[in-house]
């Protein structure tokens, strides 16, 4: 039981939740034209946010102290409060919430498997890097649903736990000169398996999408790729 | 992947927080002179709903449908919500919540450790007997904390999960004919090591405690195990 976390500092950082708004540029993304039907929108941010609970739940349990169990608690509650939300907007609207999840999860549970990483700091990195972006897509996503659905939805994801994951891995990382070369490589797998998803919510087959399409989506994955970027550069990780 | 679950039934039965009001009985706990002082009680119930969350996490893991998992996916986001709770508490009482925790997690260590379980049928029944029997034990210790801390943890445990765990077992038990004498025996295995438990949470030491003091904390202990017994027979399960 490696105890350097709450050895460093008295006081745990605590876990909490910021606004996008407050970080994020002024850049919209547009996916109008790609974005799924209501149904499917929230089913597959339902079993995203699952899965992502999931992996929260696993660094939770691998963690190298209480301090950093306890922060990722947090996170692994807000993204149990998301697909909660987004369950209960969908039980509104479909008999049986766990066939429609049960369509769309194949890619999510692929993502899942190939981004389980070696150990907890490859794990707790694509729970920061893998649920921001996907926090990111279903957040532009949401201008796109009918406006009796888009405000619930854009609330869902307005807020992400970035700032949490900063401060667990500032710690980290001070004390392991070898982690960021390794947590780099770990961060661009992680964007190539999250950059998949994205197309597949999007449903650009690549073997199918034509030029056209590519052209008119490249902008938006231009600008996940840029907030991925900037997760990143928060650790002191190049992109 | 076993899919069961939400094939027999269309609509999920949902996840829903149940107060103990309802479903308790007037009996009251007395354990009053036993009770540890405040820092020592919200250290020691945070540590045992992390963990309790962390055996959560672990049953939605491994849990054989999405509606299994999304139900307990829900009990977990509460055991992470009364953890933050009670760390809340706590750290206006101590600088450093994390030494707090550990000085008392040995006990809570053991217990996980024993309570793993075979497979998710036995896990999920620790997470419901396990959560039941200790979140029932600091509520009755909650009545002993001084008045300005009392009903904020009074209000902590006054839900528990019961009803989700009882529509997920019906179904289970229903499926698997010869699973009712195997929970069975891992219910009596999981209230020995909870008593143990409790023993630590109230510092009776096997050796130490003196047999009047022991008479006097009989009933309280047996009132528990009246509970646990209750939680047996909602699952039709022997106690």
């Amino acid at each position: 039981m490696v105890d350097w976390f709450w050895r460093k500092r008295r006081k745990a950082p605590a876990f909490r939740l910021r606004s996008r708004e407050e970080t994020q540029p002024a850049a919209r993304i547009d996916l109008a034209e790609f974005a799924p039907q209501p149904v499917e929108y929230l089913a597959r941010a339902a079993y995203v946010e699952l899965s992502h609970f999931e992996d929260l739940s696993r660094a939770v349990a691998i963690a190298p102290s209480i301090v950093a169990k306890e922060m990722l608690a947090g996170a692994a509650g807000a993204a149990v409060d998301r697909h909660r939300a987004l369950v209960a907007l969908l039980e509104a609207r479909v008999d049986d919430v766990g066939v429609e999840m049960d369509r769309y999860r194949g890619v999510v549970d692929r993502f899942q498997r190939l981004t389980q990483g070696q150990d907890w700091y490859e794990a707790t990195l694509t729970c920061y890097l893998a649920g921001g972006f996907l926090g990111d897509l279903f957040l532009a996503l949401a201008d796109a649903l009918p406006r009796e659905l888009a405000p619930a939805a854009r609330e869902i994801f307005a807020t992400n736990a970035d700032e949490t994951f900063v401060a667990l891995f500032t710690a980290a990382m001070a004390d392991n000169p070898r982690l960021p070369s390794r947590l780099a490589l770990w961060g661009r797998r992680i964007l190539g398996d999250a950059l998949l998803v994205a197309r597949d919510v999007l449903s650009l087959n690549a073997a199918q999408a034509n030029a056209a399409e590519e052209a008119r989506v490249e902008p938006a994955f231009s600008e996940l790729v840029a907030q991925h970027t900037r997760r990143m550069d928060a650790l002191g990780l190049s992109a």
